[in-house]
Order: C-alpha cells, then structure tokens, then sequence
C-alpha cells in the first residue's frame, strides 16, 4: 500500500519530528510501498502536489536535520474542507488524487482543524464504501487539544518560554530601579503555555510575580493593584500575559493609539498593559512580545517533546495498520516520577472544534499566579536538551524543495 | 593590593564571562589580595556597596554558571561622571571608598560611557598624584566601540539573532502566499547586529532578501519598490531591519524618551515599516522586535565570544599590573583562517564617547543589503556553541544576593 502525510496549522518545533516518525515507522513496515508527502497541508492532495518521501529522505542524518527543523517541512495550509453535502469538490479531488496514487492511507499532523479534516475524511470515504484510513497526528504549542494529556509540540514551546522568561528576569534586575516588564506569550484561548513560567519557581525565582491566563478573572484596576502590591516586596515585577486575556474594561481609545501615519496601532495586549502602568503607575515598564519565535525557537526545543513527537508519529502508522481510521494518536501519563506515557487513539471527533482550557483549579484564588500542581504537571514536558548539529555556527535546516 | 571590578551599561551575554576574568585572574595573582565587586556599576563604589569576590566565587562551578547567566551579575547603571572641576562630589566619595578598602585598582566592563569613566577617574586620580590604575573591558552587543576589533557581547547577540531570523524563515515559509515579514534588531547608531543576518547565505540561504542600516541611505518609497522588486523572485520576503536606520520621512515624534545620556530610546520601526507594506502593499505582513531577547539569550551564545570576554577580563588585570592605566583592552584580529587574535591595550580616550559605525565600504550600491567581505568578517565571530547546566530544565544562573 502507499500512504500519505501532511502537516497543517500553525508551526511548532516538534511537528517535523512527528513527520519522522511517520515517514521512519512507514519506511520500516513491510506492508507500506511509497510514501507521498502533500505539500501545503491537505492542499498538496487536492491539487496533487506531492513528493515521494524515499527520493527526499535517504539516510538516517537527513531525519536527524528535520528533526531539529522547526515550522513544517512540508508546508502547511489553514484550508477547512466543507460539508461534503454541501459542496463535494474537493472530496473528489481529493479521490481523485489517492487513486491516482494509490494512496490507501492518509495521515494529518495538526491541531484540532486538522483532527475537523480527519473526521471528515472519513466519514466521506467511509460513506462511498472506501477502506482508506485517516489518522491524526497531535501538534500546537497552545497544549489545548483533549483527549491527550499534552501535544506535541507544547513540551519545546514552554521550553523556550521559560528560558525567555529567566534571561529576561536577570536583563531587568540589573538596575536597582523600580520597573515592570511585561512578556506576552502566545495562547488566545488557552493559558497552558503563559502558565509555565511558573516552573521557574523550581529553581529559586520568585518572579514572574504575576501570571495572568485566558481563563481567569481580570480587571484593569485589579491589575494595577496587583503591580503596586508587588511592589512592596520587590523593585521589580515581571508580568506574564497570555495574549488573549479578557479584557472587557480597557478602554478601546487608550488600546488604539495611532502612529505618525494615523494608523491605528493595534499593538498586542502586553503593549496595551505596558501604557496602563505607565499611565497609572508612571515607573519605568517594558513590554516583551515572544512572537512566532516561541513557536520555532528548535535551538531550544525539549528533548522530551521532540522524542514523543516522533513516537507519535511512528504510533500513527502502526495504528493505522491495525486498522484504525478516524481517530487521532493521544498520549496518556502513566506516572510523573519516573515520568512515563503511552500512546494510543481517540475518537478524532472528540478532539476536533474542541479546545482544552487551563485547569481552572490550578489558578490561584488572586486570579493573577498558579499553584504548584500545575509545576508537577508542566515539570516533565520540559526535560532534555537536543544536540544540534550546526553549519557554519548556525543550526542546519531540512529544505524539501 | 585589593582591587575592585564593576559592570555597567546594557547587559550581554558576555559581560559576566569578562567579570569571571577578572575575578579569575586577580585570584591566581599573588600581588592581588581582596577582590572587591561593585554593586550597579560606579555606584557601588560611591555608596560603598560592595561584595567580597573571594567569599562569593568559592568553586570552578561558580564561575562556569556565572558565564552562563546573561546580564550584569553585579548590576549595571547608567550614571555619567560629572567633570570634576564642575562637580568633585562624586570623585571624593570615590576616593572614600578606595582608601577606606585599600583599593589600588579599577576595572570597568562596559561600553564607550564606562570608557568615558575611566577616562575621567584616570585623569582625576592622576591630577591628586595618585596611582591607582583604570582598566576598561569592552562590551557590548552593538560592536560599535573603536580601536577593538569587535567587542565582546556582539558575537553571541549575532548568533542568537541569526539562529533566530533563520528559524523566523522556516517559520514563515510554510504558507503558499504573498507575505513579508520584518525582524526590528537593535542598534541605536551601528547596523553591525543588524548585518551580521547576511551570514545565512553560507548556509544557501536566500533570506533576508533585504538588509537595512543606519548607515545607509534610507528613502520610504525605495523601501516600498525594494519589496515589490523581491515579490518578482520570491513570495516570502525577510526584512532586517536596525531599530535606529535614518526616517527622515517618518515622524519620530513618539521617540522622545531618552535614558539618562541623552540617547533617545528608540524602537518601533519595524511595527512602522509593517503599516508601511499594509497600505502601500497590501500583502500579509508581520513585524517581530528581537527586542531584550538578543541581548540576554545566554542559552545561544558563541563560545567564541564567551572565550573571549574572559580572556579580555583576564587581560585587564595582567595589563593593569604591568602599569596600564586609562586604557581598554582591545582585541586585535591577527587572521581570519585560522581565525587568531591577540589582546592589547588602548588609550581609553580614544573609544570614550566615539562610536564606530558599519563600515560603509560593506553595503551594497542599493543601500539593501552588505557585501561578502562582511559575511568573512562575522563568521569566526559567530562559532561554537557554549554547554549550558541546567536545573530543571532550565539553564541555570548565578545570583549575587
């Protein structure tokens, strides 16, 4: 049989080693001929636009580069399919494209649009009366896909987060002046990646000092509060803000000063907070914005996560084979201390249009930090260093032409 | 003799690997007995608050994790030494210190302001017929200090910002669509930080197509063409951008906060540049500011740099009891394959208060990007990577409490 893989969503350090390991678990499996890689996500199907992974991928140094590529190797899309009883063309092209190829199996690496992908895949070729199987793959820094304990990807994000974090705490505490700095961090619905700053604490931080998460309460003069409070104990307080809090009391014209063009600078909420202390506190403040850069930093990536990556991967394929469609991979925590998982599979239904809240129970009663429950959970994800392989100083990147 | 050592200025990932020079080196000197650390810069000499090196550096360990820990271990400030025949206060409370700690020595890690330092202590001390020496030790991220080389600090923000902008392109690269995307990087007056992103071309790289410095002429709508004319070769276009290039055309008058010399504390060109492509492009368009991050990524710095801001350190104390006063040391780039350097001394006057910008004869007739003959200059700057201890999964740091 041949098969095909795709990746799709938005980037993360892990999404390529989960693509080496389905294309290594293929590759060993006796049963599985070609593999075809779709470019841009499931775009690459449609508009048949594949490459054969054996021409790509020849010795175990060129999974090795893609392992420690960040963003997807493959390319990605953020093409949602429609209901096929609404508009059946690209299942057809899509038909068209696995019989062309004689694709029997087709494997989705993405987040939870992936795993809608998925499920729709299979319901439209299980109701044509085809056997091709459709697995998903988990992926995304923001950690909020159920059904699995975390997501591939999220382990290398928090990673870099919190090494960001540390060398900020040690940038800002040179000056023996009172100043805020304030570090946004990706997480529009989800607070797990803003969250795991506070493993610093592990290591003898007291900062950040405040930790606010889409899922708790926030109000502008609370926070105001909370900073003057901390500066009680301290000159200087570090902020980490998820970029997608709930701000319903700011007021929109102090959120969209203009620039020298008389554009309406919609800056992100750190820069939003950074003019609310400046204005109601009027110390020295900075705001930090992580940017795409906590989603490909691979030169930090955690071991753990780019390992479980690729065994989810390699899960996928071995699942498929026994027979499953529809489903994603899941990780299961078997136990913390020694930390260990399994890998097994989920209804992809469970998991698609769904999302994953932060444990609310893990937010402190303040609204403004998070318990020490939540360490235990984020300490393992985070462990192992990866040993990069470099060219000229610089990490080597997997460009698949 | 006792000694004393300060850090001041912005912080690098270098800074603490000269402190540890100086630290070592005074410790295997037999004429050298107590060696003294001033808190934040000057400062801790004027209030006398000082630590004890000898009761805080006890292991080999010690000093490995404080070459890890990004930012000034001993604190920084930003204070600028008044001419003493307008002002004695400060040189008097200087003296204090010095006599009351049998101080004969003073070495201060920074930037040209901490050489203007040395400069004044130098001549002032000097004038009341006393011999205690001065000894600067450059540093800085922005390589921009005359009579070195370069200056430690630069090579590790470099590789941090070239790791970080070529993870920025995969990053970038995966969607199928017209797009640009600008990396804003620090440097007030000097685009060597900014050039250094030409490096990726060893590796193949294409990207970033476009390279914009302060030393360079800069025009809006040449920008804007610039864009267009890299549309006709490529769908995805990099900018790197100075966060201090010459806009004449844009209003600066939002950049007006100044820190305590009088440098206007600049920022936000490339969120400018972004509203620039919106309207006169319309593409997707992304701005990312480096901001702190290129400053304190310890986690990514060369060993090269980290080698040498200790030797530079190590060279200060050995140059100081061979007489020097009022200098910097300097370093001297004896060749370029093998890739060799000598340290040497400086009159500390001629770096005071001067800056040296990107040697112009390095950009291109466009005024968009640098020639080959800079990639030759950076790449030994650049190399190693250093093996950091963690603790937790994070890179573990020295406090001095």
């Amino acid at each position: 049989m041949n098969i095909a893989v795709a990746q799709s969503g938005g980037p993360t350090c892990a999404i390529n080693s989960s693509l080496a390991g389905v294309i290594k678990q293929a590759f060993e499996e006796e049963k599985i001929d070609i593999v075809y890689g779709s470019k841009n996500g499931i775009e690459g199907i449609i508009g048949q636009n594949l490459v054969v992974c054996q021409d790509v991928f020849k010795t175990d140094e060129d999974f090795d580069i893609l392992k420690q590529t960040p963003s997807s190797a493959l390319g990605s899309c953020r093409f949602k399919l429609p209901d096929y009883k609404v508009d059946e063309m690209p299942y057809k092209k899509i038909m068209d494209c696995f019989e062309k190829y004689k694709i029997e199996a087709f494997f989705y690496i993405g987040g939870n649009d992936s795993m809608d992908t998925i499920v729709k895949l299979s319901e439209y070729f299980s109701a044509k009366g085809s056997d091709i199987r459709f697995v998903g793959v988990p992926k995304t820094i923001d950690n909020d896909l159920v059904e699995t304990d975390h997501t591939p990807g999220f382990g290398s994000a928090a990673k870099y987060v919190l090494t960001t974090v540390n060398e900020i705490i040690r940038d800002t505490n040179v000056y023996d002046l009172k100043s805020v700095l304030i570090v946004e961090i990706m997480g529009r619905q989800a607070g797990w990646l803003t969250a795991s700053t506070s493993l610093l604490r592990l290591n003898g931080e007291t900062k950040p000092q405040l930790i606010y998460l889409p899922e708790a309460d926030f109000k502008v003069e609370k926070f105001v509060s909370d900073i003057k409070n901390e500066f009680q104990k301290d000159n200087v307080v570090i902020v980490a803000v998820s970029e997608g809090i709930e701000v319903d009391e700011i007021e929109q014209d102090e959120l969209s000063a203009t620039d020298g063009f008389g554009h309406k600078n919609l800056g992100g909420i750190g820069k939003r907070l950074e003019n609310i202390v400046k204005s109601s506190i009027g110390c020295k403040v900075r705001s930090v914005e992580l940017n795409v850069l906590q989603r490909c930093a691979s030169h930090c990536a955690s071991l753990t996560d780019i390992t479980e990556a690729e065994n989810a991967g390699k899960n996928a394929v071995i699942k498929m084979l026994e027979g499953h469609s529809g489903v994603m991979v899941s990780i299961k925590r078997v136990s913390d201390e020694p930390y260990e998982v399994t890998y097994d599979v989920v209804d992809a239904k469970m998991v698609a249009n769904n999302e994953k809240p932060f444990n609310k129970e893990w937010i402190t009663k303040e609204q403004n930090n998070v318990t020490d429950d939540a360490i235990k959970y984020f300490l393992p994800l985070i462990q192992g260093e990866v040993s990069t392989k470099t060219q000229n100083g610089i990490p080597k990147h997997f460009i698949i032409k």
